[in-house]
C-alpha cells in the first residue's frame, strides 16, 4: 500500500504562490497538491495549464478551497494584507498552515499577527509555520549546526543584510506602500535569523536605525528608504545589526556573520551563482544570483518538504509561530526608528520605556 | 487528463542504482519508476522498503523486468561488466536507455561498446544515452554556454582533473581490478568534458601518460596507479591534459579550466560545500564535498529529468552514444601509455601509427 | 651631487616608534634618520644596537632632540598622552611633523587636538600630518581611485570594521584606561576612511552606538567594551557604520565596503596572509594577518615615503590635520553614545542639538 | 662605526637591469650600489638621471666596471647571451655573483652553463647564485616551509604554470629567437620550483611535451609555441607537470600546486592584485597582476637582500648554482620533446636512454 501523502492546497498564485504550488506539486514527494485558489483570473489561467492537468482542483474563492474534500494543509501565499485572515480561517477549518512571511506589516501587528498565534495555540495538534525560508537554506543550516556544536563559543554579535539588486523600473516604490517598509520587507529575514542564532528568548533592549534615499527619493512618500541600517541591542549582552538595500549593482547580496566568543561563521560573504570563474581582459569575474529566488530556491523546496514531514509525522515545526510575530515586532520598531530618528528602548518584559527609566 | 509520464525501470540497485531509482521515483516529475531489478538479495531487501511501497515492481532477473507491462525506458546502473550487455538487451526490447558510465572498461571496447552503438544506430527512434553526469552540472553547463557564445574565443587548452578523497580503507585497491584503471574510471569524465568543449569531432593525435603509486603500491598488481597525469594532443591544434588521483586530503576535487584564445573559464578551482566560511584560530576554512555524489547530486537529478524529457518529447539526447565510446577509447589509450611508458600516436582516421610515420 | 635627503628625528621608541625609526632608516630612500629620542632606558638600549651604529644620534630628552643640528622633520610616535604636546613643540621649532594617531583620546580634544591644528595653521610652510596609515595601503588607495573615477557612482553607505585578534592575556584591559575607548582606538581608522571616501566636508547629523563585553567584563571599569557597533548619519544623506572588536579568533579582520549608487567596492572582506591555500582533511584553509602591522606594514612604509616626498617637494600632505581632529571628535561622540546609550544629534554647524530641535 | 655595506655593481640596464639597480640602490639597506655598466647609450642616459646622482659610477664597458675600486659583488642582468660569460669573468675577478636566469638558453648548456658552475666551484668563498626570484616570494616560501614541516606528507605531484598575458603586439614572436623557447623562458621557473620542493637530487626519468600555436603561428619559425604542456617523471616516483602560455586574457597567471600524500598546498590559484573586489552589474570582479614584475616585485627585492646577507655574513646562498644548470637542462629536454613530438628517457645517472633499455 502506497504511503499516505499530505494533501495540500495553495492560496494565492502570484509570483511566490506559483512557485509554492509547483514545489508541492513536483518537488515534495510526500505531499500532493490537491487544490489551489486565486481571486485573479490571470493567475487561474496559468493554473489551468500548469496545475489542473495534474489533478489540482482550482478555486476562485479561498473559503471554497478550504472545504475541498480531504484537504489537510494550506500554503498561504496570497497578498500580505490577507495573510493573517487566511491563516486564521485555515486554522479554524483544522488545516495545517504554512504562511508566507510576513504575517502582517504594520502596527496592527499586535492585533492581526497575535490573533494568528492565538488561533494556533488553541489547536496544538495543527502545524502552523511562518515561511522564513532562510532557515531551510543548506548554508544557514550548516552554520546553525556548527554554532550549536559550540564551534564559535557564544554567538555575541550578529551582522546580516538583505540587499536587492537595483530594479531600475522603480517597481519597489509602488511596492513600498504595501510592504511595511524596508525593515519589515527585507530585514525581517535577518531579524528572524538573529532570533534563531541568539535563541527565541532573546529580549530586545533597544533599537535604532537610520536610512537614506540614495536612488529613489519617492520612497519618502511611503515613509520608506532605499538603504537602511539598524542596530538591535539585547538584554543578555548581544548585538545584532542589519543592513537592507534596494541598490545593489551586482545582484542579490544577502550575507550574514555570526561572531562568537571563540570564532566566527560567515554565510555568503563571497556570493557566487555557481562554481564558474570568468577570466577576461578586465580581470576575473564571477556572477551572482540576481534575485532572492535565484539564491533561495532550494531553501523554499526544503521548507515545503520539512513542513510536509512535520505534518505527516507529527513532529514539531522548525519555527514557532510566536517567533514570527516577534520578528515583525522588531522590524516595525526599526522602521519606526528609521522614520522618527529616535532610539527606542524596551524593558525585559518587552514594554517600551523611556531611556531615563532604564 | 493527467499528462503522460515516462515509465522507467532501474537495473541494478547498488550504490548508484539506489540513487538512480530514487531520482526517478521522487525527483523526476515527468517520470514514473515502475520497476527495478537486482540479482542481489540485500539490494532487493532495501527496495522492498524504499521502492515497493510506492508502486515499484521488483525483479530478481533483469530479463523479466524488461518484459514489465508498459515499460518504456531502462536505467542501466548495474555492475560495469554487464553495462554493455544489458544496454543491448534493452535496445532490442525497444526501450530507451540511460546507461551509467563507462560502457565498458577495457580493450574489448571495440567489440563490447561498439555493439551498443551498433544496436542503437539500428533503432534511431530510441534514446540511448551514456550517463556522463557532469554534462548536466549547472556550472559546467554555464561554462559550456559561455564558451558557445564566444566569450573565450576558441577553446584551445583543456585542463581537467578528477581527484578522489583518500580512502584509507584501501577500498580502491580491490576495486582496481574491475575499474579499468584510473584513467578509465576517473578521467573518463574529464575526457568526455574535453570532447564536449572541443567538439565531438576532435581527433586524437597522440596520448602520453605517467603515474605513480604514492600511497597504495598494491595498485600495481592491477596495473593501476593512485596518481596519474595524461596528455592528449588533437589533430586540430588543441591540447587536453588530465590529472587523476585517489589521494586528496580535503575531499573530492574535480576541477576544470577551459583556456581559449580570448579568455578562460574555470569550474570548481575553489571548491566549497556551501557558502559558509569558518573563522577559527588557525585561519579561515571552508569545507568541501567529500565524494562525487556530494558534488554532483543535482547533476544526476538533472540528467534523469533531461533524459525523461528527451524520451517523452522525442528530442535529441544531449550526449551521443558514439561520444561515450570515443571517451572510453581515449581513456584506454592513456591507461596503456601509463603502464607501458610509451607515447601512442594516431592518424586522423583514428588508427595507431608509429611516430616515424607521421 | 647627491640629492638632498630629509633629516628626520623619531620621538618615542616603543612598539610603533621602533618601526617608524626603522622605516625612515632603511626603507625611505629620500629620508635620513638622524636622531631619535626616548625617556625609556630599555628603548634607548635597543636604539644603541639598531640605530646608533647607522649614524642616528640618541636623546633621552625630546626637547634636546628638537635642537639637533639640521633636523627638518619629526615623527611623533611616543605615548598618546604626549602626542599633542610634542607635535606642537615640533611645529614651534619649525619642523615638519608626522604624528601617530590619535592626536588625543578624549573630551579635551577641543583644546588639545585643536591647538595642534592652530599651531599648524600658523606655519603653513610646514607639513603636519596625522598617521592614518590605511590611507597609504595599496588596496584602499586602489578603491579610492576607483571611487573617484566614478566606478560606483556616489558613495552612499560605508561599512568598515577594525577587529583585533583576541589577546587572551587581557592586555587590552589595562590598555583601555589610556586608549580612549574602542571607538577612539580602533574605529578611528574606519572613521577616517569614511571621511576620505565621503569627503572631508561631510557633516555628521547623528551618532548612536551599542556595545558589549563578551569576553572581558573588566573593560567596564574603564568605560570600555570589547565589541561595539556604531552608526553615523551625515547631513548629506549618507550613512557610515562601524564595528570594532577585540575578539576575533582568526586574526586581524579589518574590512571595508563602500556602497555607491552604481556599484560597490570591498576591501579585505576575504582576508588572507598571502596566496597560499592549505588543503587538509578538515577542508581548505588560508591563514590571515595576526596583527595590524602584519596587515599594514607596507602602508606605514608608504606613509613614511609620501610624507618625506611632501616635505622635500613642498607638496600638500595627503591628509589634512583638521580631518584628524574631526575623526577623533566623531570617535569620542560614538564612545559617549556607547556608554550613555543615548543617540547624539548635531546640526550642520557641528553643534549638538536635542532631537526635538531638528 | 657604521656597519659595512656590500658594494655592488650592476651589469646591464635593460628592463630588469634597471630594476635590479634600483633595488640595490634603494631597497637593500645592507648594500650600496657603487657601479653600473651598459654598452647601450639609451640605458646609460637613464642611469645618468637615476643612478649617477646617488654616487653610482657608470661604465660603458663591463670589464672596466669589474675593476671598480672596492667592488665586491656583481648582478648580471644583461642580455641572456652574455650571462654565462659575464658571470665567469666576475668570478675570475673574485666577485660574488647574482646572475639573472637563465644561465643560457640552449644545447650549448653543457658547455656554457657548466663552465659557470666549474668557475664557481673553484672559488668556494664566493657566493654565486642564479636569480630564480620565485624562491624569494613570500607565498612560495610559506608553502615551502609548510612542506618541510611535514604538513602535506611527501610531495608527490607538482603542477605549476607560468602564463603570460597575451601581448597583442606579437613582441614575443621576435623574442622567441633568443628566448630558448617557451619551456626555457617561462617554465624554467616552474622547473626550479619542482626541484626545490622535490629536492635538488630528484632525478628525471622521462620528459614529454606537446604544444600548439593558438594565437601566433609565426612562432613556429623559431621552433616555438604559444601554449605548451610538459610532463616530467622522476626516478623516485614523483611527477611534475607544467603549463606555459603567452595567451592569458586576464594577466599573469603563475600558479602552483604541491600535492602530498597527506595534503595539498596551492599558490596563487586565485590570483588577485590586491584586496579589492569590484561589484558591478556583470558580477563581482577582481583585478590581477598584469606582468611578472607586478606579481614578483617583492620577491626580487627580497632576493637582493638575501643575496647581500649571504655575501656579508658568509652564509650559504639559498640556491645552488648546480640546480640552475639542472633546471635549464630539463627545460631544454622539454623544448626538444615539444618540437620532435618524442618522449625522452633518462637513466638515473642522467644519461639519455632508449625506452627499450629501461
Amino acid at each position: 500500500m502506497a504511503p499516505t501523502k499530505l494533501r495540500v492546497g495553495c492560496a494565492g498564485l502570484g509570483r511566490m504562490g506559483k512557485r509554492h504550488a509547483l514545489h508541492f506539486l513536483e518537488r515534495t514527494p510526500r505531499a500532493e497538491l490537491v487544490a489551489a485558489s486565486s481571486p485573479d483570473d490571470e493567475e487561474l489561467k496559468w493554473a489551468k495549464v500548469h496545475l489542473e492537468p495534474f489533478g489540482v482542483k482550482l478555486y476562485k474563492n479561498y473559503d471554497d478551497m478550504l472545504k475541498h474534500e480531504g484537504l489537510e494543509a494550506v500554503v498561504v501565499a496570497s497578498a500580505t494584507a490577507v495573510h493573517a485572515e487566511q491563516a486564521i480561517k485555515a486554522i479554524e477549518a483544522d488545516k495545517h498552515v504554512l504562511c508566507e512571511k510576513p504575517l502582517s506589516t504594520n502596527v496592527e501587528i499586535l492585533s492581526k499577527s497575535q490573533t494568528v498565534v492565538d488561533a494556533a495555540l488553541k489547536k496544538p495538534h495543527l502545524k502552523v509555520m511562518c515561511g522564513f525560508s532562510r532557515r531551510f537554506d543548506a548554508s544557514y543550516c550548516d552554520a546553525y549546526q556548527k554554532t550549536q556544536s559550540g564551534l564559535i563559543g557564544r554567538p555575541s554579535v550578529f551582522r546580516s543584510q538583505t540587499c536587492d539588486k537595483l530594479d531600475p523600473t522603480g517597481f519597489f516604490v509602488a511596492y513600498a506602500q504595501f510592504s511595511g517598509g524596508i525593515f519589515v520587507d527585507c530585514s525581517i529575514h535577518d531579524i528572524d535569523l538573529a532570533l534563531w542564532f541568539f535563541g527565541d528568548d532573546a529580549k530586545v533592549k533597544s533599537v535604532s536605525a537610520v536610512g537614506i534615499t540614495a536612488v529613489e527619493p519617492d520612497l519618502r512618500k511611503h515613509n520608506d528608504r532605499d538603504n537602511a541600517v539598524g542596530l538591535v541591542e539585547f538584554h543578555d549582552g548581544r548585538i545584532a545589526y542589519f543592513y537592507a538595500s534596494r541598490m545593489m549593482a551586482a545582484g542579490q547580496e544577502d550575507s550574514t556573520e555570526i561572531i562568537g566568543t571563540k570564532g566566527k561563521l560567515s554565510v555568503n560573504t563571497q556570493p557566487a551563482s555557481n562554481l564558474v570563474n570568468i577570466y577576461e581582459p578586465t580581470g576575473i569575474r564571477r556572477e551572482i544570483p540576481q534575485h532572492y529566488y535565484d539564491r533561495f530556491e532550494w531553501a523554499f523546496v526544503t521548507e515545503a518538504n520539512e513542513f510536509t514531514a512535520a505534518c505527516l509525522d507529527n513532529k514539531e515545526v522548525p519555527l514557532k509561530i510566536e517567533g514570527a510575530v516577534k520578528a515583525v515586532r522588531i522590524g516595525c520598531a526599526l522602521q519606526e526608528s528609521l522614520i522618527t530618528g529616535k532610539k527606542i528602548f524596551f524593558d525585559e518584559a518587552g514594554n517600551r520605556v523611556e531611556k531615563s527609566n532604564l
